[in-house]
């Protein structure tokens, strides 16, 4: 495979990337803003890629990060990553497969979960991409929800928070999953990329143990009608909003 | 009870209300316009209250409306709107509790059933308005969100559709109820007050026996920031959303 390495600027960080496999999403970014840091000690990235929400994280919080990612090439580039922006205190990441690994991690030790999760179900094989790296990242092959919320159930501190980012065409699909694990949806926030289209994108916070209620925060629409990014997703790339 | 009967304009129609129980709401305008009528010959439409969504409705398709109310004075009110409107052929009022009356109807008789429920569950007493007859409207007194979904699921024809306006703190269970009774969440559609407040009224429409898969249509803003109504809303007030 011919790969390209290349260095992407955000905020301060540097985010080691390639075009073959992995590159840096606004989903990434999205889910970052999404997540509340406050009082948090401990958040774990689950399918990381190339770390893009650890090192986004880090530029907001003190906490320790650990970061899990099945694929080794990825695990390289963000290893890459958090050696040029000088993070090896701050976060861990981890060549493994979650579902292997969190078996063997303790009971209730993280605050916060965050997971960018493959968005499609592998039931449908025509739309699983030719190449294995971006099928894993993209295709549920690995990682499923139900995989995701047991996962949760298991790490999470009780009233710890799951934040995840995904389609809204599975969201019913995906509150049934956190609400059978006892992952209470608590707050959601749609994204549009104009102020005519459907949202194709969802931020979701569950709490474990937490109560009924669901708040559904103003809507983020993320593109201009002239195709450029809104003021309000350019300021996710400055300091304003990340800290 | 001192009742003041008016009549509010809409479009071309007039609708009578009065302040003391039943009050033309923006939600009954947003549901009204949110149904897709195409290819419809049977709408019923349940707890219709003084009948703004069947009113409204008349002025978007030929279909026959059934529209029931379980409060003698509502029901009087509606009565009243469709004599004036000349609706009587379009329009049959029923003064019945739909929880006994949804038994005796054939099933399977109706395209559309649109609803704008009481809001609230009962559990919280305290929350509960004095007078009665809006309490009846606004709380789970006499229909809960499963007696909705018992009642779509006998009287919606195959692949029918149910339209709901509802809170998205009840997303969740509104979900729940929908799925169990198998009319699939296919559209909904957030409704915000300004542009960076949570929403606080969501638009569902659900298929009897629908495929999974859902849309999350454009963001709705109601108010400018000096209050007034949007020109989405305006437009909703005008023929040229409403027909």
């Amino acid at each position: 495979m011919n790969v390209v390495n290349n260095l992407l600027n955000y905020n301060n960080l540097k985010i080691v990337q390639n075009n073959n496999f992995f590159k840096f999403s606004l989903d990434s970014v999205l889910l970052s803003c999404f997540v509340e840091t406050k009082e948090c000690e401990n958040i774990l990235d689950i399918g990381t890629g190339n770390a893009p929400i650890p090192l986004i994280l880090s530029t907001k919080t003190k906490s320790k990060i650990t970061a899990v990612e099945i694929q080794k090439e990825a695990f390289c580039l963000a290893e890459e990553s958090i050696q040029i922006n000088k993070l090896e205190d701050q976060i861990t990441i981890i060549n493994e497969d979650i579902k292997n690994l969190y078996q063997e991690m303790e009971n209730e030790c993280f605050d916060i979960i965050t997971c960018n999760p493959p968005y499609f179900k592998t039931e449908n094989l025509s739309r699983i991409n030719s190449t294995i790296n971006l099928s894993l990242a993209r295709h549920e092959i690995s990682l499923n929800l139900e995989d995701i919320m047991k996962i949760s159930k298991k790490l999470l501190k009780n009233k710890g928070s799951l934040y995840l980012v995904h389609r809204p065409e599975r969201l019913i699909e995906i509150f049934e999953q956190m609400t059978k694990h006892n992952i209470i949806p608590k707050k959601i926030q749609f994204v549009q990329s104009k102020q005519n289209k459907e949202s194709k994108t969802v931020l979701i916070k569950g709490v474990k143990n937490g109560n009924k209620g669901l708040k559904v925060l103003p809507i983020i629409i993320s593109h201009e009608k002239n195709g450029e990014y809104t003021k309000e997703i350019l300021k996710m790339f400055s300091n304003e909003v990340i800290m």
